[in-house]
């Protein structure tokens, strides 16, 4: 991964939420000494998302990345319209769905971009880096935002007695801090570029090593006795079943457009995959006048997300004859995302 | 992002957990009436990685992903030693870290590879597609495993009254199945190719709506009364102090190498920013010898995950003066990852 190609960093922006709690004021809300944190930890202050007194979350991750982002904007001297994608790093979203790189989009008023968000600690600045500058090589020829950013707020419980808590639980409590940071980056040199990413390198160092840090989370089932403080996993699904279908032949013109492919010579249709019964409607609209076969799995795996698209390729592979095509339409409905590919088996037998 | 370059698709694998769930069952189970899935969802089948009359969790994301990885290889007529990267994409990671990528290639027994996770839901595997396709275009010339899948055993709370639940709600325990899929990929052909993905597109297409969907994500603090089933977060500090000064320094003449830069014609150094202590102790170790002026924030702004590069990089770029030179160091302990870049201003005064 070292080498080619350079990027070119345009601007950057950060943001830090509220003002810096010092050890003394952490020391004080947690009845631990302020010694300790000195001598153990020696970070001295930190920025929370959260309210130390009253708990009450005040920025999200949201938030502190759009605030970062506006800034790298700014720094660039770049427009939103410019950004073609964004990839954000980061170990504590929001929420699981939709994401935060999406709703950011939103949030700048960037339209049809590409959205990626890593799930990643402190290497993620880095890996992020990794997607932009592999995009950017790629041909994207648009300038990407590349952002970071953590907020541990709901993982700050501040209700409990800090004084039973064993020093390796309470590090959890003075070594973190909130923030996030972007970058504007472009695969060619602009004026205004403030400094060029030559070389990378993220690898993976701990091969059968136990893992240095698990960072849990937890769902309906896990929390049952509890209570939840609102609903796990919340579905508009009227929203769904109107706005799929519309994507997902808007995706299949797009594809045939950017493809090149006259639609009579599609052999395959692998269609998204919502439900048994929604899957079939939207095929047979889709496939409507030409003579593709569909390639489905829902009815019989469930709407399994992510494995989806792997499941249809799966059950398509085996069926291609040299030459035949197909046309891969997955929408993704926590943000609308759609996101499609074509696949063409090779002209001669795979093992000629 | 429509057209160059081509993806090869080597292989794939899938893997779905134990037998397949009917709607007789599964209306059984949760006391509502079967045709009420039948007609509304469609669905005929799912596959559950939790035991539906224990709820125990019976298979992880990572074991369904190791076994389609595992599937993917054999395939492809793949070694895990052939693999230089992993995307995996999926909205319900095992835990926040490390991730499931990073796990996924001990599981193999890959190793130094970079691990990318994606998170991401029903149009992840296009995107892990997109983000491999990037990848082997900027020129990594070994194979790529793409991966997709889902569990959701930490959202079915299966010992709620389901007589009590709108359908809104019930949607979510009939619609969704678990599973997990792979792809081998390569950037240039191999024989036994598979098949050829060409095109791929995918794009954020929903400016300004709400979401379809949203899935949370709990942590301690949101949960403080019904207890923990287990600590949020937990941490392998000693190993942390340990091995990260180790990591650093590989990292820090990985990069020198890469770049061919000697280390006296480089100017700053962004350290691994875990404590201001722990940060104070490496930078001296990594400087040692070099006239490496340090950029930190970690002791005034906590150790932000994935905000921390930025954080560096918004402090040195104002300092940077023509063709001055950085080296970025950072360090993630979820899963032991050495992930760092080399920054150069431009040669002449940026706005020159």
């Amino acid at each position: 991964m070292a080498g080619t190609p350079s990027t070119y960093l345009l601007g950057t922006g950060t943001a830090l939420p509220g003002e810096p709690v010092g050890n003394d004021r952490l020391s004080h809300r947690l009845g631990i000494p302020s010694a300790w944190v000195e001598t153990f930890i020696g970070t001295r202050t930190r920025h929370f998302a959260v309210d130390l007194d009253t708990g009450r979350a005040r920025w999200t991750l949201e938030d502190l990345c759009t605030d970062a982002a506006d800034r790298a904007l700014a720094d660039a001297g770049a427009e939103p319209s410019e950004i073609g994608f964004i990839v954000l790093a980061t170990a504590t979203p929001d929420a699981l769905m939709p994401t935060n790189a999406a709703l950011l989009a939103d949030r700048l008023g960037i339209e049809g971009a590409a959205a990626y968000q890593l799930q990643s600690g402190c290497g993620g600045a880095v890996q992020a880096f990794a997607v932009a500058r592999a995009m950017l090589s790629a041909g994207e020829s648009a300038l990407g935002l590349v952002v970071g950013g953590d907020v541990c707020s709901k993982h700050l419980d501040l209700a409990q007695d800090f004084r039973e808590l064993p020093p390796g639980a309470l590090v959890n409590y003075v070594l973190f801090g909130d923030g996030a940071g972007a970058a504007v980056v472009s695969g060619t040199p602009r004026p205004g570029t403030r400094a060029v990413l030559t070389h990378l390198e993220h690898r993976l160092a701990g091969p059968g090593l136990p893992p240095g840090q698990r960072v849990e989370w937890f769902g309906a089932a896990d929390l049952r006795a509890g209570g939840l403080p609102r609903p796990a996993v919340t579905e508009d699904y009227k929203a769904v079943e109107q706005r799929v279908p519309v994507l997902a032949r808007e995706l299949r013109d797009t594809l045939l457009t950017a493809s090149g492919w006259r639609p009579e010579s599609v052999d395959y249709l692998l269609p998204p995959q919502l439900s048994g019964r929604m899957t079939e409607r939207i095929t047979s609209e889709l496939g409507q006048g030409f003579e593709w076969e569909a390639v489905s799995c829902v009815a019989e795996t469930g709407n399994n997300g992510n494995a989806l698209v792997f499941l249809q390729l799966d059950r398509l592979l085996p069926r291609l004859t040299p030459a035949q095509r197909a046309l891969t339409l997955a929408v993704e409905s926590s943000k609308w995302i759609r996101a499609g590919f074509t696949v063409e088996a090779p002209r001669e037998a795979p093992d000629a």
